[in-house]
């Protein structure tokens, strides 16, 4: 990995607070890389302003997005798509095993973190309502239950689907998983993987090398 | 479109209240096989016992999954890219092209329906919450801009990214779009498809089909 011109760059803020360190979604797609083993660099662009400074890139004015020759692709969850085109170990290559990355990785996003994210939302800003705490609580059960007859989501081993699955989990539930097991031991294979390990650390120190004492 | 055996079906329930008719997702893949032309028949679960009835084809008990030929998959957004692999039609062919049907399908998923849904699920539920109405207000404001500068999402025509998008636009909000004109003129441009127009009667027919008077 470096800051230099490279033809896989992943695009995310030059700084952040000390709260969001180790969360910002361009862990995903480092991780997806250190998976794979595809270099890539990592691009900036300034916090300040992020609202409007890269609408161009990012209409929602978010991170990440991703360059990769001429294709300029945002949403994690398509960049992961696209990273795992790229390599056998983040997607089995015959057409069930692909099938199945791509639903759970949608299944992450949209039946998952659809309701982790507002959840957390409401949460933090002191209006927790019982109704959607429900909603979440059974969507985790359910997925509880799948955890429980199987180590990973798709063909037996390990995919983008977990690694998009387990970094929704490990944001919204803040390891308070209570009496979901299989889902806490899931989370836990998954980050403790030296993929993981090195994704967290290496954003971590970018925005801690752009602190101003 | 039949209920014959064939090698791509559409699983849904079998009857549904009044409601949701015109509404449950797999109007979003009778959609996308109509706009293709994909031949597709209709298989049908209880509706009573949902919940439990079919864990082990969508562990969410959730409508619709799909299946072709050895290929079973749930999420409707996954299904619509498995869909988009089999046309032109439904997605660009060219690398950019793709990416950007992906990216954009997965922002109807991931930014814009994982604030519009929770939001209508406090509406409905009588706990409308200020914060959530800003953030999706601020989302939808985003979208409106991108809408004012292009007809479609993807390459100047329409793709599975908008048949999506249209689609978690038209719901949410039943027609309130308010100051959002290129975004109330494209869902209309969308939903005024012929295709469109027959995935929504076809699924109103199935579900009056199963009414017991």
């Amino acid at each position: 990995m470096s800051s230099a011109i490279n033809d896989l760059t992943i695009w995310t803020y030059d700084w952040v607070p000390e709260g969001p360190r180790g969360f910002v979604r361009d862990l995903r797609l480092r991780w997806a890389c250190e998976e794979a083993g595809l270099d890539y660099a990592v691009g900036t662009i300034p916090f300040e302003g992020r609202e409007t400074n890269h609408l161009a890139q990012q209409p929602f004015g978010q991170v990440p997005f991703l360059k990769d020759k001429e294709v300029e692709i945002f949403e994690s969850g398509a960049c992961l798509l696209h990273l795992a085109r790229k390599s056998e170990k983040l997607m089995p290559r015959d057409p069930v095993g692909a099938a199945k990355t791509s639903q759970w990785t949608i299944a992450a996003l949209n039946s998952i973190e659809m309701v982790t994210v507002p959840w957390w939302f409401l949460k933090i800003s002191g209006a927790e309502n019982a109704g959607l705490t429900g909603w979440m609580g059974k969507r985790l059960d359910q997925l509880e239950r799948v955890l429980s007859e199987q180590e990973w989501l798709v063909a037996g081993r390990f995919s983008v689907a977990d690694l998009l699955m387990a970094d929704v989990l490990r944001v919204s539930l803040v390891r308070s998983f209570g009496d979901r097991p299989a889902t806490e031991a899931y989370v836990t294979r998954a980050t403790d993987r030296d993929s993981f390990r090195k994704a967290r650390a290496d954003q971590i120190a970018h925005f801690e090398a752009a602190d101003v004492d």
